[in-house]
């Protein structure tokens, strides 16, 4: 497990270099950014199956000949979006990946709850810093977030050992309301957004899922909302988006619920690897509050 | 001039990398800004005069040993404020640098649309960009965008060699509403929120002034509007933010207004280096556009 966090964590820094050198060009990006990450998983032994956003089907990984003495007994399916956020690449704004982790050989028809064990989110801003959650059965679940220097993971350190998610006390309350144009065609959601202006909430919304939801985790509260009403279809990913950025909500001690019934996003397993969702997370008590007012 | 732009350009690689070290310490990441862009100025013959939002006091440049042989007759005044976005460094945000260039040795009583030549916005995000605007005497105004590389200026290569904002056709239309919790005090802003979601646009809003404005140049349409209403009071500095800025979007072919009267930024002279003001600019129809509905 460590291994292959590790392989797939000294990507960022040589992803931040290839949007350096291709940075209005999103589809070398996206290209690059997949290479990139299949690159370190086929030198992890431990990863039996992997699949992207970007080519997604549940393929066997070829381990490299280097490694391919020592096949472990363990396995695991890795799940990953390269890189999210195409929208905000020509401006220059921080874009990401998100990277989940399964036990076993598939992530299909399995429990999310209890099959998906770790999950990163890469931040590709000024700096490159990772949000990184862990939940093995019958440990603590973690959560934490890593700088990651010139070296890659080598010169990772620890920014934050325990990222959490709770209840804004006295300070700036966050909202990120995605997907702000179906508030035009839906009463229930444009309730919600007067609601978070009336009550002086503070607005920080990028369009990238990755640098909005990690914005929450940083600043410790917030909400997001990705609705899913009668003129917007849901567009996020269950497997390579919602899944991983649930884990590392959970883990950080807040909620991801799927705003079209409440259940929780890792609640539901997966039938079809394009399956996509709306999202509601953050502080619990935020969440709660965000599906109240969009199922009354 | 050529020399004076391309040592502050090649401040943003090196600001970028002390971001690296002290992602969390903004106070450092600030203080590292400005010793950066001061030692830069420092070696520029051309610079007589200096002040920024750090140290917002006009003083003498003491030029270098080195280039203090031949002292030429031009001369220019810098403002800048080093590094803008601070309540978004923690979390892995795109942050900026905002400089003007005037031509003499004050900022004080000279006419910001003759006196201010040139302007520069530093974008410090997945990589490293900056738009430049020169507008002087004579020539045709120009806006570019730069790509920042390793080797700093020496290896910058222009992205985008005419900046433009123009109205949108069929395109989305972004808008980003700074200081939205003014909106749940004063009834304009209001309206022109929910305008701007029934008329379905597209929300892009970080929060940071130098990322949100180059969001619009970028995509080549816009509009971002800070407010000044009864409860909220202008925050932006008009010589170290809203000059520059306002150069930059007006190279462009846009507009930059001053909410509380409608008059061009850049139409009234400074008179005290600590002058703030509220912010309309995009493209000249939305500028109009907000205008009318926030003094209706």
């Amino acid at each position: 497990m460590d291994i292959a966090k590790s392989l797939r964590a000294s990507q960022y820094v040589s992803k931040a270099g290839s949007a350096n050198a291709f940075g209005d060009d999103q589809l070398n990006v996206d290209v690059l950014a997949e290479n990139s990450i299949r690159s370190a998983i086929s030198r992890c032994p431990f990863i039996a199956v992997a699949s992207s956003e970007e080519d997604p089907v549940e393929r066997d990984v070829q381990i490299e000949q280097a490694s391919a003495s020592d096949i472990p007994e363990e396995h695991y399916t890795v799940a990953f979006d390269p890189l999210d956020g195409s929208s905000i690449i020509a401006p220059n704004w921080t874009v990401g990946t998100i990277v989940g982790v399964w036990q076993g050989k598939t992530a299909l028809g399995q429990q999310p709850a209890n099959n998906l064990v770790a999950a990163v989110l890469g931040v590709y801003g000024p700096r490159t810093t990772a949000i990184v959650a862990l939940r093995v059965p019958g440990s603590e679940p973690v959560c934490l977030e890593l700088g990651i220097g010139e070296n890659g993971v080598h010169g990772a350190e620890v920014i934050r050992p325990a990222v959490r998610l709770s209840e804004s006390s006295s300070k700036a309350r966050y909202f990120a309301p995605a997907n702000l144009r179906a508030a035009a065609e839906d009463e229930k959601y444009m309730t919600l957004i007067t609601h978070y202006i009336q009550s002086k909430y503070t607005l920080r919304y990028s369009g990238g899922l990755v640098p909005d939801v990690v914005h929450a985790l940083v600043k410790g509260h917030g909400i997001y909302i990705s609705p899913v009403t009668s003129s917007s279809k849901a567009k996020l990913r269950r497997l390579y988006e919602l899944f991983p950025l649930a884990l590392i909500v959970e883990c950080a001690g807040g909620t991801a619920i799927d705003p079209a019934d409440g259940t929780n996003i890792l609640e539901r397993p997966l039938e079809d690897l394009n399956e996509t969702a709306g999202l509601i997370c953050g502080t619990a008590e935020e969440v709660r509050f965000a599906r109240k007012i969009l199922s009354d």
